[in-house]
């Protein structure tokens, strides 16, 4: 344990984000309050870059709030806790995932399920009593956040890194997977093989089952089974698609554009179900519900991951070995990132070496 | 045991259907193949009308075989059996629902999923050997159909009448209730108080769950709470949806017309189901995927259910003392009883009287 913190004031770190929806990201300095009873604070090492970050900096969802600071991969080191902590210390690696609050007495939360809560607050853009009244996220130096919400890394420091990823690709398609209880003797597909889609790949091949990974790109074939598929389908070509008809017994669909979904439903076998990690900005096409009628197949959605099963995750993912692929950048790279992430030139994930803020 | 069959000619038999899809039905003479082996016989004594009767024997649907005789809600009682049925013997009181043959050694058909065989023999407009190289259903006097996809009726005779929407209405609705485990403690949502919504409040109501009825006619609230309703929603009132918010455990939805399902999916809880057993001729608006991953919500199908399950319905709804609410016809007015359900005047299946064909 720690000694208990003593200086309660706030702190004052470099981060990067953005003034308006329409405008690059830039170095800005934010505060973070000093720890409570219950928070651990955690000088940040790395902060992986998700899609969904630029979509609410950008103001593309609804409700951004500015100054908007994203980044909800977070990796580092506890560097004080508070009076009350016991599960962490000083000197600890640690992450922080998409959830830094929650009402703690639902259902939900009751249940671990912090991330269905009514009350959940994000890492970013959530409303928070600190300044400057929204949550702001893990492209900063520093974080603050209850212990509740704190995992443990129990990774190589060497990883740590590649783990920064799995705070939300991992445990977004982790989840999922874990619970329709995929595992060996079945055959399951992975559609999309970008961010989510090669951590998919990667886990659902670690759990024992056998891997089809969808693409629309013959390129990311050799990609695709290096990453632990067993087959690789490029979707656009219908020969490749049928040979898989009523055989897939679930399928995790990580690409959020609007697209075809009866194309996949007609992989599945009967009970089998299909899974939407990703909201289309835009509807996707209408599913033909006779497809479903006929084999009693579902189509589910699933979010996140609550917080003892996103540690889980990670322990699941240390026993094995697993990180994700990753390209390291400056923090001043973001903005070139987010490009070449919008144009799908990266394999698989942007991570923001924290040192580049100081 | 009824005493081995010795006649092997086909008979013919009075029936009812259409010799065109634009035509209306007028009485026809088919044929019934003597009982084989494991036959049973059976002598028809009441057929349900289903709306996918009027959807085949009008061509609304692709491939309908002419002439059509539809029907696959038949109760009526033994007159032989083949030489190496042993369930059943002259006399019995039984039931034939939608299915008269499968694969009988797929995975569906070993798990007593047949109507889930990609061989499935439909009882109306499916291949068969017998003329005219389709089966024709129950609106006729007989029919002779394998042991295997043969029911034992338990209930007293006096209600066969009300038993025949049983082996279609009453299995579709039966089948998911029990496979998503409906049961005490929980709310069930039941969507469109028709032929199969009746039974599916009746059947929700037998199994211990507290059932909401919703319709779009307010006209009907009194009607629904009668079936067994604990509330009923008119769905088109915005207030009396939004009291439900969060709050169901699965919803059954009856209705094939094409409808918002955001408007369900949104009361369902977390993990909750919203089950489709209704295939519309055109596709319903696209879902919102994001109510779907907010909540971890499922969209599935169903269709039907499988002969053994087929029989715990009948056992339980005798048991229950269950049977469906029915207007009792004349075989020369069906054409006008389809007209009337067209316009949703029925409360809430009609059934055909087969003493009427001779």
């Amino acid at each position: 344990m720690s000694p208990p913190v003593t200086d309660l004031a706030p702190t004052s770190i470099q981060a990067y984000g953005a003034h308006a929806g329409d405008q690059p990201l830039v170095p800005l300095q934010i505060t973070r309050r000093a720890p409570g009873p219950h928070d651990v604070q955690i000088e940040i090492a790395f902060c992986g870059v998700c899609h969904s970050d630029i979509h609410q900096v950008r103001s593309e969802w609804a409700g951004t709030l500015y100054p908007c600071v994203p980044g909800h991969e977070i990796v580092g080191r506890v560097s004080a806790v508070g009076a009350h902590v016991e599960g962490f210390a000083a000197g600890d690696l640690v992450g922080v995932g998409c959830i830094v609050d929650s009402c703690q007495h639902c259902a939900d939360c009751d249940s671990g399920l912090e991330n269905y809560c009514d009350a959940m607050v994000g890492t970013y853009n959530s409303p928070t009593p600190d300044a400057p009244g929204h949550t702001l996220g893990g492209y900063s130096q520093r974080i603050v956040v209850h212990e509740r919400y704190v995992l443990r890394i129990r990774h190589p420091e060497a990883q740590l890194a590649a783990v920064a990823p799995l705070l939300c690709a991992g445990i977004t398609t982790y989840s999922p997977l874990r619970h329709w209880k995929v595992g060996p003797g079945q055959k399951v597909g992975v559609v999309g093989i970008g961010g989510l889609g090669h951590m998919g790949v990667k886990l659902a091949h670690a759990m024992g089952a056998r891997v089809v990974a969808f693409t629309t790109s013959a390129s990311k074939r050799k990609a695709a089974f290096a990453l632990g598929a067993d087959e690789v389908v490029v979707s656009r070509n219908e020969d490749e698609m049928a040979a898989h008809k009523k055989s897939l017994d679930f399928i995790l669909d990580t690409v959020a554009a609007p697209h075809e979904l009866d194309a996949f439903v007609k992989l599945l076998k009967r009970d089998g179900a299909m899974v939407l990690v990703g909201a289309p900005a835009s509807p996707h096409p209408s599913p033909n519900v006779l497809q479903l009628i006929m084999r009693r197949r579902t189509i589910a959605g699933s979010m996140i991951g609550g917080i003892p099963e996103t540690q889980e995750m990670l322990d699941f993912c240390a026993e094995h070995g697993i990180v994700a692929d990753i390209e390291l950048i400056r923090a001043e790279q973001i903005n070139e990132a987010y490009a070449r992430m919008l144009a799908g030139d990266v394999k698989y994930r942007f991570v923001i070496d924290s040192a580049s803020l100081g």
